[in-house]
């Protein structure tokens, strides 16, 4: 048997899809690189998401936080933000910076959200539906360190950058960027957002993020997106081509860049993604209702915000509540918490028809069980919560203060594995194989059937990391765990890496801004 | 910090429960015994079930399964269970053993099965609630081997049989047993199981299995299950008291034992939990829509048999098709395929009004992230499957050849996150909390706020396993994996067993009758 992700399975899939033999199968399956995978498709959950609490306890959320927005307020630290929602008719008092907002006033802003909305990639093969029953996933972001099993953990750097980059570009599950995987604290940060983007739209084809760190660097990734899409300022303000994720200084804050933010992606037309940080008994309540409470009063008030300042600008509806250690105060994630909030999140983010994000995340320091439960745990809150856009959906370890690359390969084999969970039952008469089972009759086998050996070869998902053998054979074979084997797949992947095409006068035009942008110095860093 | 599970940590929750401080939150919780832990409770699933497919589709698996059991039919092995079908109208034909039953006969008998009982323990409050939206959740069965990860995997035996029946009366979480969580192959197989429900029903005082193999051990175990109760036999035929799980021999076939198993089990008004095992691409067509015409139509066969034998006999619709290794054979589990045909199966119970079995089973060869995972995925089958009851739910590792101590210790944490995530969600005044939000106010923190520091101590599940210490901490603690914690704990709990009581009378009734029965040679082994 070939171990998964071995270099030398890596070359027998290789050989399999030249000589044809399986050519046929991983053509179907979107096997276009040099290892067979699904093909890059737009994912549907197939049943209507989970409910946890009744509409009357929704509407007690819904209205608590509405009374959090009137009566308490938010602390607006942005001028011309205070000046935006003075003009719109919010209560706004410049002495202590902070705004009240009238229930009818932010629901009538609300109101202006779309419901879905494509966001556009460079390769439109890439393109995302973001809403309805879609779900996307994104790749871990902004983690300040990294770990592999050969060489342990370490501060972020651009060649380790560059490496979860292109295991983004590489497998099809992960839908898009969803920031800088890992932090290159190698680049000086005036300019790091400018080689960071570059290398991201270049090593890659697929939508990205751009973070909200003062308006320079808004603006120059707002710029990279319209370049390499290659259209008009005007087609761009129509086609989101690129996001952001806002998260409030919780509780009840909301600060300079991330409000300068909101104004450059809403005029420019490009995808604004609010999730509070609300971690229930450090920046939010101790009860899972209460830190939802301010979770949605933040969020109306932020996507509110958002529709001042353009109406109909594209935006999600994101929910990152869980529970701390109460010991430490570290934050906790994929417990059982995490899962109510994941899903009450989705009922709230449904009440106001805005797409809903959640995050695959866990506490855990390596890739053991805990990575795993506490993992699967959340994809469980996403897929049930009916979360549109899954950030951190690849390679998050260590509460977000690691991207590894052994939880990077579980974690698209986990994404794998749900994929193919929603994917449609085939319900045929072939597939409800009376005449199969007729044939075959009590007492038989079906291993030889023909009915069987029709199919064999697709009939089930293939798990990259699962080991089945059984125990004798696995122990012969050194006892390998799920990190042994995702260790020995990530580089067997990252070898067969090839960077997708891009237009000479596209690249050209794209070079010449970053070069430009580099040579002015970049951003400001005092942000 | 403590870590969760050492002697010391078990020492020193027994001081706090004495010593009051916890002593009241212990209690509320159920922390009757040396360590705190959730009280055993009913548990709920708190939202409908998922619907995979729609009813439509339901109905295409239902005719399919019907005209498997109309034109191919069952091979029926037992003599007397042909007899039994035949007086209720079904087509026997002796000389081949084939049984064809007619599509309306097998609904009408399927329209006798109680929708929902109760099967009651020897303590009234370990009693279980069958069917509705409850769920149980039952031990490991039937592992040939254990392990440990000091001692490794060796085969079963009575000292390792009864540890494990002692964690599954001492975790409230456990609800019953599901059978021999390890077959202890140093006991005769003749009055192996008189050792062994003697050791159950005394080391135990919660619902248990007996196992279907020959007429003798049948009536063994519901004559000990009748004494424990230390009620008439009448009352006892009316008060289901024990289950079996009658597997089908798939494809289509129902062997003597079985058979003898249902008629034994009805006719004294126990439970019987039908399971057939079809694995896709092995017993059962490859597709998982086929697999699951050929699971219902056995499950129906027999189920149907059971009411023949007794109207309104408690039974189980259980589902265990899941996907097979196509290179080796071997069965895989917790994958996508086996999540799927999880809740389609309880659609299909569903349909017929019968309680649902599922299991949380996985095909790791050790507690590693593919156990976690694969787990996670079955236990995820079964909350939205609507399974009210989950076989093998704490302990099975390495596709149910190895009860391993770890695995037991992860999953006894796995079941109690799910019970917390199933809880209901407190939405009260104070819950919401607009007040301690209005208090604490913009920038501020709830660390310090009355409102957290009256409810942190209980905000929050406290699990067992994760360790959420920061990588700094955790490295100068060498680095422990889940497998490590799982380790430390099964030992400080297990050192803290202690019997449930037993009257006196009952326990001489008891030995006398097994003594009785073990000196006359026990049950024949040639099954």
């Amino acid at each position: 048997m070939t171990i998964p992700g071995t270099a030398a399975e890596a070359k027998q899939e290789l050989g399999r899809t030249r000589r044809g033999g399986r050519a046929a199968n991983a053509a179907k399956r979107g096997g276009d690189g040099p290892f067979s995978q699904p093909p890059f498709r737009r994912l549907r959950v197939p049943f209507p998401p989970t409910r946890l609490i009744s509409d009357d306890e929704l509407e007690a959320i819904h209205l608590a936080s509405l009374r959090v927005l009137e009566e308490i307020g938010i602390e607006v630290l942005h001028d011309e933000a205070r000046a935006i929602m003075r003009r719109h008719g919010a209560d706004v008092r410049d002495d202590t910076q902070r705004v009240h907002f009238d229930a009818a006033l932010v629901m009538e802003f609300i109101a202006h959200c779309p419901s879905e909305y494509t966001v556009f990639a460079r390769n439109p093969a890439h393109n995302l539906s973001m809403g309805g029953d879609s779900i996307i996933f994104a790749q871990i972001a902004s983690a300040p360190n990294c770990s592999d099993a050969d060489n342990g953990r370490r501060p972020g750097n651009q060649a380790d950058f560059r490496n979860f980059v292109k295991l983004a570009q590489m497998h099809n599950i992960i839908h898009c960027l969803g920031g800088y995987p890992v932090e290159p604290v190698d680049i000086h940060p005036g300019i790091r957002h400018l080689e960071c983007l570059r290398d991201i739209v270049t090593l890659t084809d697929k939508c990205f993020h751009i973070y909200s760190l003062g308006r320079e660097r808004n603006q120059d990734g707002i710029e990279i997106a319209r370049i390499v899409r290659g259209v008009s300022p005007e087609q761009f303000r129509d086609e989101p081509s690129c996001f952001t994720v806002i998260n409030t200084n919780s509780p009840l804050k909301l600060d300079v860049p991330m409000m300068e933010g909101i104004i450059q992606m809403a005029t420019h037309g490009q995808a604004i993604i609010v999730t509070p940080f609300t971690l229930a008994g450090a920046m939010a309540p101790v009860t899972v209702a209460g830190a939802l409470v301010e979770q949605n009063a933040e969020a109306l008030a932020a996507i509110a915000f958002s529709q001042m300042v353009r109406k109909g600008a594209p935006v999600g509806y994101g929910g990152f509540t869980s529970n701390v250690d109460m010991r430490s105060g570290a934050p906790a994630f994929g417990t059982p918490e995490y899962m109510k909030a994941q899903i009450v999140g989705g009922q709230l983010a449904r009440r106001y028809g805005i797409p809903y994000r959640s995050s695959n995340v866990c506490a855990a320091n390596t890739v053991d069980a805990q990575a795993a439960y506490e993992s699967v745990f959340s994809l469980w809150g996403c897929i049930h919560g009916g979360a549109n856009f899954v950030k951190h959906a690849a390679g998050w370890l260590e509460g977000g203060l690691v991207c590894s690359y052994e939880k990077m390969m579980l974690d698209i084999d986990l994404l794998q594995m749900v994929a193919e969970f929603l994917a449609p039952l085939d319900l045929s008469e072939d597939a409800l194989a009376v005449e199969a089972i007729r044939e075959v009759g009590p007492g038989g086998h079906f291993f030889g059937s023909p009915h069987t050996q029709a199919r064999y070869r697709d009939a089930f998902y293939a798990p990259l990391i699962s080991d089945w053998r059984n125990y004798e054979t696995w122990t012969q074979a050194g006892s390998p765990t799920a990190m042994e084997h995702a260790n020995r797949l990530w580089k067997a992947r990252l070898a067969a890496y090839e960077p997708p095409p891009m237009d000479a006068a596209i690249r050209e035009e794209l070079d010449d801004f970053v070069e430009r942008r580099i040579r002015e110095g970049g951003a400001p860093t005092d942000y």
